[in-house]
């Protein structure tokens, strides 16, 4: 990794890449995951379950989690994960709680004899697809699930990959049974999006569908949106942390912080932009002292040499300017005065304010969602909130005089709009009158 | 059109046709808007001005409107026109006003010494499609354009295609202008979409883009959301109203109403649920005798022919529990106690509530959005708001003490899910204290 100076980065070779970071590319697996789609479409649990064996390697006739599978499940979790179950769902529910408390929308009365009001709606179905395989993702499981519960979804359902042996992680069940989500099925990948999509005799179809996944998860979820038959939420891409450091902060903090992001995969993007050239060298010193110690080492370096920036900036503002045109994941502040630097940063999923704010605190324990947008989609999305499963349902209603206050509005729109109709629906309450 | 009773409806051959409602396809200009997205991407304004010469018939070589333009607008629409748009300005505003106070969400503190919080934050640089071509719609400009100002975006640009005289109409001009909007384009369809979502010499590249258009522009629009490039508004289909009503209703009003929604287009989809056989045939007698005075009779029947239902129900709860299944996108009710059902509505884009709140009421003047999900698309998108232009950015703080709170959970899911960096990244903070 060499450090640069900010300002150069467009001379860099790698500044598309850099800016860019990785994409998926969904052209390959895009005719596979409209195959699968359309034979669950049309033959129901009994492709589903082909597909299972095909890339799971396990036969399951019946997909659903069993009230004794949930039951087992919590012998088999230690003590230690029940007690962090617990506060990273209390945490998690009292920051999407508050959210919930901008519901009240009053009423509306911009002249009298007319209200208009909104109420918030919860969407009533929606699956929750929960990555599996290798890797488990127990926390997953709260971050798409407690605001779903909170918006007051009534048909939640959780879709995750069965292992080798045809079960589930028992971190996954307790999670989820402790969030009262019962309804899971040991379906993954395309197929899973599938039956959500779709339904089968087995799956309920759904109305929206949330959760990270591989590129067929991913290409399937776009499948269903552009068929208009499900809604989806932000896309999900590999992790993403940028840092803004000075010379006040222990180099060992930032180290540790880049190497988290960068073990998720093999093309998470870290990102370090500094005032300090000497904090930069003690962070590459300390990361290269300390990753050999981490079963993720392998990732951690494809990451950091892939889609790594170590940048040099004069100043704050420099840094706040290039953050905003990245629009990171998460972002850290580590500056003097850091409250005043992230009240600067408006592209960003997530951003974490001082140094004791590292990044494994947001993705379990303070209660803040760790499902947020990548790839510069912060410009575009915010993170999961109880919003994404929720609509605004519009209400309005006239009463006679109200209607005879905005009637002249009512015809010359429909006039100058070539809706005869649409003004003789109004005129018509007015005839004989 | 047939008076059918509800309970019978899955045996009606039409059934399938009815629930769907006309749905877009976009197969078949999949492969055109796919060639003119690349090329615009790769060519700028110059394959920008060749499509518009192919598909306009007109060719423009400085898309922006200028400012004389917008001046000269003035002075070619009417006094009433003008009062017309100050009032629904007016109302929108107070609307949409009235869903930014719930913008103010307060500071969670989970633990001592660990702070969260959310800030709404506007989506920087919009586009927004208006159609044009024989309509023109000056109300789109105020129902996508407004919402966007209110929640902040900084850069606002539309884009219409232009007319054959190389103009766009005055209306449409005047009506952005009042609501401060001046970066509008003399760009349609796919290349309009494609400028947008690539941004050219001319037009500056958005973040999101919203508006309804054909086929094109929504294929266009998926192809960029696809891409990751853009987020996009909801999916925006044929116009539906459904109406729920009971003997008490003047027939007249019911039929002015659903003839108001079939002139959209030959495909609007019109659906009369009433406990009153009587009504039903007074209704379809007020359509015969009044429909031949509309320029619009053509769409008017092409519509109630191919996606209307006139349907008797027992009791309004089966009404209810239909309109929640069919989500549509407009849905009057016209009923003793219209209050009271519509508190039962989950489903649906906007409440009409009592007799005097006609469509066109809700399209023009109340103040209520009018951009709202259509083919059942209300059971996962509510109309369009200012949260489509604003993202909920995530803050947390974390102190000393408040980190030692939650280290444990922190530690034992990084443990749980494999991910040693992200204890790490935790417990390094304490290392030697």
């Amino acid at each position: 990794m060499k450090i640069v100076k900010l300002s150069e980065l467009k001379k860099n070779p790698n500044f598309k890449q850099i800016m860019k970071r990785s994409q998926q590319n969904y052209a390959p697996v895009s005719f596979v995951v409209k195959k699968i789609m359309a034979e669950v479409k049309l033959n129901g649990d009994e492709a589903v379950r082909k597909y299972t064996k095909k890339f799971d390697r396990v036969d399951i006739v019946n997909t659903k989690v069993s009230r004794q599978e949930i039951k087992e499940a919590y012998t088999k979790v230690s003590k230690e994960f029940l007690k962090a179950l617990a506060q990273a769902i209390r945490n998690i529910s009292l920051v999407q709680k508050n959210q919930m408390q901008s519901r009240a929308l009053k009423i509306v009365r911009p002249v009298i004899g007319v209200r208009v009001w909104n109420k918030w709606q919860a969407i009533e179905k929606v699956g929750l697809y929960v990555p599996g395989g290798r890797a488990q993702y127990p926390s997953s499981v709260l971050m798409n699930g407690i605001p779903a519960k909170l918006a007051g979804c009534k048909n939640i359902a959780i879709a995750t990959p069965p292992r080798s042996d045809g079960l589930v992680a028992p971190e996954l069940l307790v999670a989820a049974d402790k969030i009262g989500i019962v309804d899971i099925y040991k379906i993954g990948g395309a197929q899973a999006i599938a039956a959500f999509t779709y339904g089968t005799s087995s799956v309920t179809k759904v109305s929206k569908i949330v959760g990270p996944g591989n590129s067929y998860v991913a290409a399937a979820k776009l499948t269903g949106f552009v068929a208009g038959e499900i809604s989806i939420d932000l896309p999900a891409g590999p992790s993403e942390v940028f840092i803004i450091a000075d010379e006040t902060v222990n180099p060992k903090f930032v180290a540790a912080d880049l190497m988290a992001d960068a073990e998720h995969g093999p093309d998470g993007a870290v990102v370090l932009i500094t005032t300090s050239a000497s904090l930069a060298q003690a962070v590459l010193l300390e990361i290269e002292k300390n990753i050999g110690r981490f079963s993720t080492q392998e990732n951690i370096r494809n990451s950091i040499n892939s889609f790594g920036l170590f940048a040099l900036v004069e100043t704050l503002d420099e840094a706040i300017v290039f953050a905003n045109d990245y629009a990171p994941e998460h972002i850290q502040i580590m500056t003097k005065n850091a409250s005043k630097v992230a009240k600067r940063i408006t592209n960003a999923g997530s951003i974490f304010v001082g140094i004791y704010t590292c990044k494994s605190a947001g993705d379990y324990a303070t209660g803040a969602n760790h499902v947020l947008p990548t790839g510069g989609a912060a410009k575009m999305f915010g993170g999961l909130s109880v919003f994404d499963f929720m609509r605004l349902v519009e209400c309005q209603s006239c009463d006679v005089n109200g209607l005879r206050k905005i009637k002249d509005t009512i015809e010359t729109f429909a006039s100058a709009e070539n809706l005869p109709a649409h003004k003789y629906s109004c005129s018509v309450r007015f005839k004989g009158k």
